[in-house]
């Protein structure tokens, strides 16, 4: 690097921007309550608690998995929602497009940064999306167990506003075995006691 | 790992504990406001972005950096706030006992988890507290680096509410260049900027 030349100043520009660019992050919301707090979740501090999720569980993978990349790519895995906002995992409807309005958010929001750097970043979100590496397989079971301990422990509140059965619950996430059998284990406990304890459903509720 | 055993599941439970912990993070705002919204940041948001400024601007560190000690110390650096609360930088009031607070919260934070992990983690954050080696050098500008951005694109709001003065920020943030000479040329031009555009106040407003 050479701080003083005129490429490399416009290369910290361009890296600056996508960083002022995806503060947006912070304002695009989930569906999942926060624990203490009478608001939803916003996907950046999801992102980094996925993040830590990651550091602390990563002996829980199926097959060995490079730490590092793991938690660069539950970081940015979201980034395209700043663009396709948050789609809910039980969501028919905005399942149809999701694929087409992501892959246009990754093409702008990537491009924003250096040619490296998009090539990077954009190599990571396709690998998270196609779910073929351990890496991404661990990644996207961590991403679908998190929700569960959000919806248990605010009693179901989110399962309960969706009018989401236990059966669904548990086809969306049988997924979360892919990346570890221990967790998807865990994760049916949890799913069991919550519905002896009432916060998810077995029938949908009447209309 | 043996799932079945009673103290695997002992460990996963405690590792789970934190996680459910550390969810209060999003809830403790900082000073800083968000680019396009009308609110604060919290400290979760925060560390999110810390982390992605860490990925994308490790080649501006002074010393070679492992960066992924660099992405773990960032996203569990102000962990403690959960107990400790945001401390402003120019708060002489809330320095007086910041380190004491900190460490009474580090040391009941950590202590949820397994002791392998509690011990991981606190070596972490003391790292980042004492600021001795590269990663926590870079950690540190990094932390320092982001507000200015931050109050910048907002003309300077953080600012300006607390009646914080240019040589104040300037003098507060000089430690950027410890981490990275690079990133505090950048601020210092930012900073420059800011007077300039009426943003960042050279003198006290009259009270």
């Amino acid at each position: 690097m050479h701080p003083d030349s005129e490429a490399s100043l416009e290369r910290l520009n361009r890296q600056i921007s996508f960083l002022l660019e995806i503060d947006k992050l912070k304002t695009i919301f989930r569906r999942t309550y926060l624990l203490n707090a009478d608001r939803c979740e916003n996907t950046a501090e999801h992102s980094w608690h996925l993040a830590i999720m990651a550091i602390l569980l990563a002996e829980y993978s199926n097959e060995p998995i490079d730490l590092a990349h793991v938690v660069k790519m539950v970081l940015i895995h979201d980034l395209v929602e700043i663009d396709a906002g948050d789609t809910y995992l039980y969501d028919p409807v905005g399942a149809v497009d999701k694929v087409e309005r992501e892959r246009a958010a990754a093409d702008r929001l990537f491009a924003l940064l250096p040619p490296d750097q998009e090539k990077e970043f954009r190599a990571m979100w396709d690998e998270f999306e196609a779910r073929v590496t351990p890496e991404s397989r661990f990644s996207a079971a961590l991403d679908r167990f998190m929700p569960q301990l959000h919806n248990y422990h605010t009693e179901g509140r989110t399962w309960k506003e969706h009018n989401i059965t236990a059966d669904r619950v548990l086809e969306r996430n049988t997924s979360i075995a892919e990346g570890s059998v221990q967790l998807w284990e865990w994760a049916q406990a949890l799913l069991n006691d919550a519905v002896a304890k009432g916060f998810l459903a077995v029938k949908p509720l009447p209309k």
